[in-house]
């Protein structure tokens, strides 16, 4: 991805100022993390906050097939707070803007009385022909989804089960950082973007069933999921199954997993083999297809179910 | 101001899309009102907020000499909302997206165990040789404000001590309209940046005596204010008088004003004159200067005295 181009007027004025990139158009979306609904101060620590609102912000410009540009913070702050706190919270946000290479451009501070809010703004560049929409696919075009699935899930279970404590194994820690260190899938987002192979895209930010549901009812289609087909992550299907949940449940409406789902049209098969040798291991899995009947189903063992309702936040 | 260009995604997606102008800067801004600090239900209807939101962030777009595209809402909204609720919000803010011709391209809606939060984010387009930037200031620039200073104080005096009822008389009624209603100036910053008379400008948000300091510290100047010449609107004074308040420090400290201060150098007179032609009657006041000596004072009654402090909100 290329450089965003320098700011041209950064933090302290009245509003930050930069030069587009010629041609380009320009993607904004703006998500806020709530304390108490998003995430949980015993569990995640500011840092943690501050990253994840960079990364699920990111996540949408990725989803655009963009390359994220730009980051405004508008931070509304619980009585008490203090200048380490909001360090720690901006340290964790200045780590995300490094890794995803965004210029932090502006933001605002507000005290509340009530909890803390993180609301974070994102721009991107995409050159028009590039665009992921969300309402491009069709009957017959097959759906994908990166990287694996439940694992931020059953690492806020796990937290939930065990408290703050370090995980003591591999797998739960690993789990653990999947909940509290969400990767946005930018190089994907754009080279689903460059190849064109993606007829439509979003990202899993309420879980693998609504975004199923969101792409099929933009594009004016149904949906059917293979359920056998899902990449469940091991380690999760493990933590589900000992909890006495239904990975394959657990896992379709689990939220926070910030991996892309996207249908590919059947010509289009060969430009997807193009971006998955580009992907530099990340997997992609094929797990169903957009269908003409408007429904949204699963097949399971044999049999036709309707696909569980999404996520509802804690 | 040229309409925003359509927009190429709009609510729904991801992220909203837009063609940025050929060759136009991006000015992007974010402020959020947070109910118990900047706004108080006994006195401001939901639509009042909704429609503050977005002139707030208007206001800072005008005061970067840019004309404002696109706003975005992020709504983070207390146990017990309704649907009526969410309805009234949107129809102020639709109500001055639609006075100030910006398009609402996306936002985001979040639940909360706390107060309201409403937090927007707005875009505007500048030419680079058009930008007005905070900075910019010399010594012996003139300081000159838009309008009148203090009515939205008054106003919210007005409301704190007669609760929400409706103002007995015209004045008070004006009063209590400037401060639940702000105006960006919007014309006004778009004619400083096109006609170059300004060399640097901020809004009033948080007062004059804020502002007054804020572009002096950017500009690396001080600042020397005539209280006599403060444009104080005239019901504003009688309102604070009657009330034992000193009229001068009340209007300097008091927020909410959405006015901009601005410099101009000595040599940009001129055009100073051809911008207050094209300004439609709206009142320009020279209020005092940028001074050398990096102190921030005021001269009141033929004695210097320092600059009061500036606001804070209830």
């Amino acid at each position: 991805p290329p450089p965003p181009s320098p700011l041209i007027v950064g933090p302290g004025d009245d509003a930050a100022v930069f030069a587009p990139e010629r041609g380009a158009l320009q993607v904004l979306t703006t998500d806020a993390l709530v304390e108490g609904i998003h995430f949980d101060r015993r569990f995640s620590s500011l840092a943690d906050v501050g990253y994840r609102a960079i990364a699920v912000n990111v996540s949408d410009v990725a989803a655009m097939g963009a390359h994220p540009e730009y980051v405004l913070l508008s931070l509304v702050l619980p009585a008490g707070w203090t200048i380490d706190d909001l360090d720690a919270l901006l340290d964790g946000a200045l780590e995300a803007a490094s890794e995803y290479r965004v210029a932090v451009a502006g933001g605002n501070v507000s005290r509340s009385p009530g909890p803390l809010v993180v609301d974070a703004t994102a721009t991107g560049s995409v050159r028009p022909r590039k665009l992921l929409r969300r309402d491009g696919g069709r009957p017959g075009d097959a759906l994908y989804v990166t990287g694996t699935i439940g694992a931020a899930a059953a690492g806020l279970g796990w937290l939930r089960a065990n408290g703050p404590t370090d995980a003591q194994s591999h797998a739960a820690a690993n789990l653990v950082r999947r909940y509290l260190r969400p990767v946005a899938r930018v190089r994907m987002g754009m080279l689903l973007g460059r190849n064109k192979a993606a007829s439509a895209c979003m990202d899993l930010s309420d879980g693998l069933a609504d975004a199923v549901r969101q792409v099929a009812e933009a594009s004016g289609t149904g949906a059917l999921i293979d359920a056998a087909a899902l990449p469940i992550d091991p380690a999760a299907r493990d933590w589900f199954t000992e909890h006495g949940l239904d990975p394959v449940r657990a896992a379709l409406t689990g939220g926070d997993d910030y991996e892309l789902l996207f249908a590919v049209p059947r010509r289009f098969r060969g430009r997807l083999r193009h971006v998955q040798r580009a992907a530099r291991g990340l997997q992609v899995t094929r797990i169903g297809e957009l269908t003409a009947e408007r429904t949204i189903r699963m097949m399971r063992d044999g049999v036709e179910v309707a696909l569980p309702e999404g996520y509802s936040h804690f």
